[in-house]
């Protein structure tokens, strides 16, 4: 963190358009201005509530701009648009306020950057947002880093058997590894995957979770809940303006779809708690990164991603 | 309740084919046979589970005949279905050993009956389904006798404003009598109601009924939940087989979509202690009978709850 008044050229992975692979480039970083944030966060209605943790400043503010409706970023000459409040393929990078929590200052950076989106997306939905129960049946649709995180926060919770979904079989190991008890390729079955689980479960799944985005799946989680006080819960995110692929008939019997985002963690709260833990040895976290790279390779990284080859790569600044 | 082996002849209302009007007839009701139900209520996990209710027994069977596949009514020779597992627009019926609940044996049936269906199944989604929160902000959809009970419930569990939104004015002046804080006809608003229960509380409602069974407002009522931590019930019967028209985006930033069926209770269990709150006085169900005829004016009784002009009709037999 820089806080002179200086700007700073640094190294920084950038989109020139959307679908282009990144390229490496040398940026200039302007220095944050003061007040960007005038009002704490913490006095909202998501902040006082018990069960919430969507940030209204978050959601009011553009993710790829500064509050003043302008960039800290530029290279080349041009303004560079900032992501997803955090723009972190950077060496040096301007934030909002409320998007800093203070963490333990001997953290390993390359581990627990882990807790800051995927691995708390994850753990949190099974355990603030389903709140998975000792000895209950759980189903957990996709086991890419989130839906891996979901089985370690089914296992944390206690629960009996947890059974992973994946079309690709290379990720049933790793699942295994973290809590899985069984796992299913719906590719491999002869009857849709909602049926094999009730005849596996005989009253259905306690807690499902979708943990890809996709509406199908979304479709057949809910379906394989058990129909009286199942719950399943919207991890991955889904098409955006796209109407559910649900009927109505799958609420009659008292079945819940929860939505959940950040695992319904309070970020400045819960992540330094979080990374206590990981210090704490009582979250491992290793298991989920299988690759390091430079940021030099950043495609290479996608690479691995979309050809579902790695869990999670650790890009090095 | 007979228990002679003997057929009764005895009056009832009948459909005989369906959106006919109600037929007054003389029928003929077979004796109960013996150990109809083999399998005793209580064990299967809709039972065991504390959020569970929904019957399997009553799930596997058809509504419409007894366990066997055959009827116990007749009328002019021919064999008559039965209805909802109950069949009580007839002097005398039949029904299965698990929909028999033992109650208090003074109350008064022409009152308490109302405990049997929609005054629970509305109460209950307040109290149990949704879990209404002591101070909370609630919105109920639909003020037919479901929705006024919604509204009892939410008043019950300590809600602060509790609003009533119908597009039949004569509704309000009831839903303020039994807890409405405020009263909203969306064809009076100039903006979509979702939008105005907005402004009228700042950060949504956070616990929305919707109590008609209608997919436009059930989406309206989720849209105007706490995007973070409002929950949503759906009370009303929603229309067979066709899709929610609601889109994936409403559950990112946390939101709930619950089910419930006949309020969360267990009806063995719940119908008794309910039964006692009546005779206790803890709860008034006299201001939801609006109407009181024979059975003969069963038709007089249809057109009365379809124009909205009663809330429940009690039939004498």
């Amino acid at each position: 963190m820089s806080t002179t008044g200086q700007v700073i050229r640094c190294k920084a992975a950038i989109l020139w358009k959307p679908g282009a692979p990144f390229s490496i480039e040398e940026v200039e970083v302007a220095p944050p201005k003061a007040k960007e944030v005038r009002i704490k966060c913490g006095e909202c209605t998501s902040c006082l509530n018990s069960e919430g943790n969507f940030c209204i400043q978050f959601k009011q503010s553009k993710t790829q701009l500064m509050s003043d409706g302008t960039s800290r970023f530029t290279c080349k000459g041009k303004s560079i648009y900032h992501f997803g409040n955090t723009s972190t393929f950077c060496e040096y990078t301007v934030i909002k306020e409320i998007s800093v929590a203070k963490i333990d200052a001997v953290a390993p950076l390359e581990k627990v950057c882990l807790i800051s989106c995927g691995f708390s997306t994850g753990f949190g939905a099974a355990i603030n947002t389903a709140k998975v129960t000792p000895g209950s049946t759980c189903a957990v649709f996709g086991l890419g880093g989130v839906g891996l995180s979901v089985v370690m926060g089914c296992k944390a919770a206690g629960a009996a058997r947890i059974i992973g979904v994946d079309v690709n079989k290379e990720k049933f190991k790793k699942a295994q590894e973290l809590g899985a008890t069984e796992c299913l390729n719906p590719q491999d079955l002869k009857k849709p995957i909602q049926e094999v689980l009730f005849d596996m479960t005989d009253a259905g799944i306690d807690f499902c979770f979708e943990a890809i985005g996709n509406l199908d799946v979304l479709a057949a989680a809910l379906a394989s809940c058990n129909e009286s006080y199942g719950v399943c819960v919207v991890v991955g995110v889904l098409p955006a303006s796209v109407q559910l692929k649900i009927s109505g008939q799958l609420f009659f019997s008292g079945r819940s779809l929860k939505g959940s985002v950040f695992g319904g963690w309070k970020s400045r709260q819960h992540i330094p708690k979080l990374v206590a833990d990981y210090m704490a040895e009582k979250l491992n976290l290793d298991p989920l990164i299988t690759h390091t790279l430079n940021l030099d390779k950043i495609n290479e990284a996608v690479e691995l991603m979309k050809t579902g080859k790695c869990i999670r790569c650790i890009l090095l600044l």
